[in-house]
């Protein structure tokens, strides 16, 4: 934690937007005040136009960045569901997603900087090279300079850069790691980091190290340039609060995505 | 019909991209080759993300013309169900749509030129002016270069037009005119005109005289620029195949909305 | 208030299980431990299948009797859309509801002994004959001996009768009403009835008196045998434990609606 | 094909009722005229409510023998796409699923007599047995008198016996068999029989011996009581009819599924 770190840049990200219609869902008003970059839900997850509108506006208001958060067509298991389809068909949905918060943005004034699969997609995307260009090979089809927000060591960070995208590696502040840099699944006890102390340590100790040590197994380097603080936890604004007041003593800046 | 109207341009249209999932519907393979111009569903009313990519590549390599064809939230109803929603959030919902074909047509080097509401959404905006003003404040909000394709007559042109957008009217070939410029309710026995003959008679003459004749009441001025052909009637290829054929001996020129 | 009303039975109700996937609403477990009959949402405006599984356990588990609370197809509008469906479509559409948790309560042991439509369906039931016919009509389909929950004074209880159906009138605990019977619309100031004591008040005044006093106009005579408290005001559950502590004073015997 | 057989009971399935909204699907009002009992699509896959309504009035006007043929809830990919849903999820969308298609059908007078899974919850409960229970449970939850019709040799037929319940045992008229007795991939060349006198062929000779021969492997006995004719095939019609026709020459007689 030397003076070599001093100003490094990192991003400070989650995911927003994520009420539906009478149903509301997380603290958004809170973690806009705390983050560089949202992940904003487009209606497939989570997210419905309205929604959608009301928080790219927020987000251009507290000049956090936009991504797009696509997913499964799944509402009502909240994107959570593993499904297999047809890789043709993914990729319009995916196709289809981006450009619909693309519009929401530009009717604000804003605009989507990077894209961000969420959850069954993006967990199966990480281990399934397939799937993982599919993702790639949709936000090309959109727009090349769109950037790829991907958790670090896994399919999709390859695939997006194999594709020529712009890929940025984020880690999760709450989450535990695999030794093969996946995350340790939530069933299991010592899946989660607990409390904003804790997740600060955790997230420091990879970023100054350059390094993710799992629950068992040996060190794995990480470039991650992202942190991902989920934001419908129940420590997400106290630890999204704690990062963004704490990292610049240990040398980092925080910025935007395209601002990386 | 004198050399005045020689070389007259006017667009042919038709609502395409109209099946989902492992449901069809319509003729798209044979009016593509027909139209100038293709409305293409959205996903609200019809056409999942796959069948608008297929469309829109089909589109592209027929050399046709692409618009949005947005709709209330309906599949079930095909959009044709008559709903009231906050102004608001149908603006978001038309945003949404619009957006997500641009990045389609994008990810196949094409580009949305027009904007066309469908079903019920278009009959309401037809005679409602704060509905029709939401349908162009949405338009506006994507892009002001939009061209918003309207019922010849109706509140949306007033509301288009108002609302700073360029505005094509177009005419019905199967459908009759009351005296207020709306059409003939289905449910009336005059409602429809059959057969392709009667189709090409009935927009040629509107065409010509820069008139509709209403089943009762007075003429009515019109300057429609376009006509639509409803792609999934039993006569839709025959009338679209002989409008094509017969409207250049009457002087007309059939181009693309862009290109009018 | 006299000797005349001791022991007069009367229901208290409330719309519970309009949780979907992962978005909450409402405060359930409260609830069900105040209320003697349960309207259950259906999957159309909020319930899915699990949610509506839980939801007639839990009314199983509390003794609370179990009614269908079926809507307009609306989930992302919460079912207060008005919608302009054909009547053979709806009514198709709530033996769907109904069936589905029919066949939920019994595979936990439970029955469903009432029927309340919800939101915009029952606005629009209140004061269009034709729509309140179908309602009955659905529900008769299904099974003659289920209950008709509905408003005092509407037509849902006129056609309820005249469609052979026991008939439930009921009065809403926290809204003030018009000299025709039905709610002040919620854009009114005078719409709520705000607090769990001017709540009490409300609901006494007219299950004693017999009548209501509209905001303006005569006093209307009311034969309500049931109360409906919101389950999602934030009154709610303090609304609903002082008119269950409170009403046994006034004469009233709080019990389900298959037992009034 | 000796005296032995004379007079076994046989039954012809399809799934019927495939259409949605305004999107229509295979031939029913020729196929309810061949089958002795039909898998009506729940709303999941396909099967809107007056569509079930529709087809449940038709099958009781035709004497045809209704079933529940539940999904995965999937419209887009008409159930076709495998997913992962938690079992306590899924049992209860099955419930859902079979308790709106026993008011539907009740509400015309008639009732369901069996249930059918479908698409890809049905390829995938064929070969996982925790599936095959909870399809099992959920049929038994409703009712334990509902009879599963189940893919001959896989474990559905296990899990429905295992579960207490009746179980028949269907072959595919135009489909191949593995050597563990599942169909083979349509992906494979061999998956499918071609033309009507080769599906008579092949079922009358499974039912006729007792026993498939799959494209390779040892020949796999069979208790067949069913037999399935997908209706949304080219042949359909063709070979619906042509085993109705001639099954009874072979010594079997028709029947619905609960009057084997």
């Amino acid at each position: 934690m030397g003076i070599a770190m001093t100003n490094k840049r990192i991003n400070l990200n989650a995911d927003l937007g994520e009420s539906f219609g009478a149903w509301t869902m997380g603290n958004d008003a809170a973690m806009f005040k705390l983050v560089d970059s949202a992940n904003v839900a487009c209606g497939f997850h989570a997210g419905d136009p309205l929604v959608m509108r009301n928080t790219v506006r927020t987000a251009k208001a507290c000049g956090v960045s936009i991504g797009a958060h696509p997913s499964f067509p799944d509402l009502q298991g909240f994107g959570r569901r593993r499904m297999d389809l047809p890789l043709a068909e993914l990729e319009a949905m995916l196709i289809y997603q981006i450009g619909a918060l693309q519009a929401m943005a530009r009717s604000e004034g804003g605009e989507v900087s990077h894209v961000k699969p969420h959850g069954a997609l993006s967990n199966m995307a990480c281990t399934d090279l397939r799937l993982a260009q599919t993702v790639a090979r949709a936000v090309a089809a959109v727009d090349r300079s769109l950037i790829l927000l991907a958790p670090a060591l896994s399919q999709l960070v390859v695939a997006g850069r194999d594709g020529g995208l712009r890929v940025v590696e984020e880690i999760f502040a709450d989450r535990a790691y695999l030794d093969d840099g996946s995350l340790v699944p939530r069933s299991h006890p010592q899946a989660m980091i607990h409390g904003a102390e804790a997740c600060l340590e955790h997230v420091t100790r990879i970023l100054v190290d350059g390094q993710i040590t799992p629950i068992s197994g040996d060190t794995l380097a990480v470039q991650a340039q992202s942190i991902c603080v989920h934001g419908d936890g129940p420590d997400a604004v106290a630890t999204a609060r704690l990062i963004r007041d704490q990292l610049p003593a240990a040398g980092f800046t925080l910025v935007s995505i395209p601002a990386l």
